[in-house]
């Protein structure tokens, strides 16, 4: 058998929280772990250049397979020499499913065995997607990690639907895996659902580990549960995993879950959080959340985070950049777009740094009081 | 008496046309005319960076003294330290009057020999502008270029009211300019009215020109009058205006009326035309105009324009400023605004370049042809 597409290499485990600190290399190059990934949900991080985005050391994005196969086209991307050149992104990608969309978007859906019915959220039209035709759109896209097609049950969901959705998520694994037509240059992860039932996560983790992806991801989580709940799954499942292969927690992004789930043995995240927050003007600093909308900014000319040495922080006040949200500038959006994500970017480069020197549980005490987590009404995203 | 704060310099006039090559020096640095400014609202040329406009070679740009004066409000960019430090831009600024705002955006006004009742357009609050204020609002912007408070006649008007209008904008000039509590580091100018008739142009400028302005706007041009009028007022108006101050034509921003405005002795421009028509995905080119929404762009993976070296042709393609477009995502309209003003300011350094080997009337021809104004149905903007 070929060595895969993608592969993890584990540098080293923090001795005070067994997170891990490790490197995923890809055909578009390496990044190291744990890693925030920006979302380009179609084509583009909204607002941002790629060179932006490397100015923040972005390792690796994450780009839509539902949104791309609408629009423009999967053909089209193809034509294009594949996503990384029709986006002049020349680093990883990671592209989902498309399931959580199908799931999230279409007002109407049925499941059965083959895939899933449902109407295009712009204009009603039919479509159906399965296993095949994910892969067959992700084939296309060329992106480094492509995600298998899985259904993304309702939270909350009873044992018994849990179980067959289970099952049945493993059963399109399977067919993904036979689908996929470029194992050499793209590499196909599984995903472990199982709600919060442990006894399903560890069905599931163990159907799909026997399947041998070169990568996992945790789905299911940060859908609306409470955040012990989500600490408790995956303190449950990371350890059912291979330690040789990446772990990928879907659709988290903030701070507190990051560090959280790092300490859990998690190496990859993306979150349309920090963009979605920005285009409301909604900022993550180091001293806590920021509404810069608010009156009492009006006439603050400091910056943003007085610790961000970011391209908006280094030029520009909070006074200047409410003025432009206000009025719905969008070079307001740009600057704290470009604010949230090199965040979330540092963030994790301080993370990967405190595992190295053994004190990522320090660090967290640390950022959580600084942050306001720690206080009784603290209030996130 | 001092020496006024911007000041211009004939460098040459070329021999096929008369067009004027010069540098007008301001006290945030000097800029070569013929020149176009960038529009910038609200204190931001929609969608780019400052670092952008630099790199694009703008040498100065125009904001908004109306739209300032509601949000964030004059008192607070002055608290600021002046819109320079505002916004981040060290290179000249030019600001308007709020004439022109009030007279096309506010439904009720009131027109007074005092100054303009009117309702601000955001919340219907009523309003109150004259000389003084607008002066007052500039001084506190402290840019570069200050305009003096006119008329903007309706298109088209009597020569009664035209000769009434010129009249008292003549006194709002003298007014403005005793206002004006910065004379030595802002200089403002005056604005020659008149509308299609040559008396009242010659009326307006001899006026202005007495009370002797550090440089003269041409104003109620461009307001829907057929091209061949502009010109010929244009051609009547300018060598009224002494040869050793700047002449800045309002809101004419279309490649031939530049061209054709720089050949009747105008120095300086401005328009949102190029900002506007980008945000729906109308682009200028070497090659006429181009609407990338059109479905033969979908499959089209060449650049925006072959003959542009820009950041946006450098590295995307048709296909996909065509998808950001028909997304509506920001960053396709960052694209698509940053190519139409590095187009149109490289057409201004081609026009400079023209004057000084005495040729821009062979530039123009060439330019005409290629981008088709030469065709009977030449479709302008
Ligand atoms: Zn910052
Ligand atoms: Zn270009």
């Amino acid at each position: 058998m070929t060595k895969p597409a993608v592969t993890y290499e584990l540098i080293k485990t923090c001795k005070q929280t067994g997170a891990r600190l490790g490197i995923v290399h890809t055909p578009h190059g390496s990044f190291e772990t744990p890693a925030f990934m920006p979302v380009g949900t179609q084509a583009t991080v909204k607002t941002l250049s790629p060179e932006e985005l490397k100015e923040m050391n972005a390792g690796i994005i994450l780009s839509n397979t539902y949104h791309l196969w609408l629009r423009p086209g999967n053909d089209i991307v193809k034509e294009a020499g594949g996503l990384h050149k029709f986006m002049n992104w020349d680093r990883p990608i990671l592209t989902d499913s498309g399931g959580f969309q199908v799931f999230s978007l279409s007002e109407f859906r049925k499941i059965e065995e083959e895939g899933v019915h449902f109407r295009n959220h712009l204009n009603g039209d039919k479509l159906f997607l399965s296993p095949e035709k994910a892969m067959e759109i992700q084939n296309d896209l060329g992106s480094d990690i492509m995600m298998a097609f899985d259904e993304c049950p309702p939270y909350p969901a009873t044992y018994d639907y849990m179980l067959a959705s289970v099952d049945r998520t493993t059963r399109w694994a399977k067919r993904c895996k036979e689908a996929h037509q470029r194992p050499e240059d793209q590499a196909l992860f599984g995903i472990v659902q199982g709600g919060e039932f442990e006894e399903l996560r560890k069905r599931s983790a163990e159907a799909l580990v026997e399947l041998d992806f070169p990568g996992y991801a945790i789905g299911g989580l940060s859908v609306g549960e409470p955040k012990d709940i989500m600490n408790r799954m995956l303190e449950y499942t990371t350890p059912l995993l291979p330690a040789n292969k990446p772990r990928y927690l879907m659709g988290v992004g903030s701070p507190d879950s990051l560090i959280d789930g790092a300490i859990r043995g998690v190496d990859m995240f993306d979150c349309v959080l920090p963009t979605r927050i920005a285009r409301n003007g909604t900022l993550m600093t180091s001293e806590g959340r920021l509404v810069v909308k608010n009156a009492k900014y009006a006439r603050d000319f400091g910056p943003i985070d007085p610790n961000c040495d970011c391209y908006t922080c280094k030029n520009y006040s909070r006074a200047y950049v409410r003025h432009l949200i206000r009025t719905e500038e969008t070079f307001g959006i740009r600057l704290t777009t470009y604010h949230n994500l090199h965040f979330l970017l540092n963030l994790m480069e301080q993370v990967r740094q405190a595992i190295r020197e053994d004190r990522l549980g320090d660090f967290r005490e640390e950022f959580f009081e600084k942050y306001g987590f720690n206080k009784p009404d603290a209030k996130n995203f």
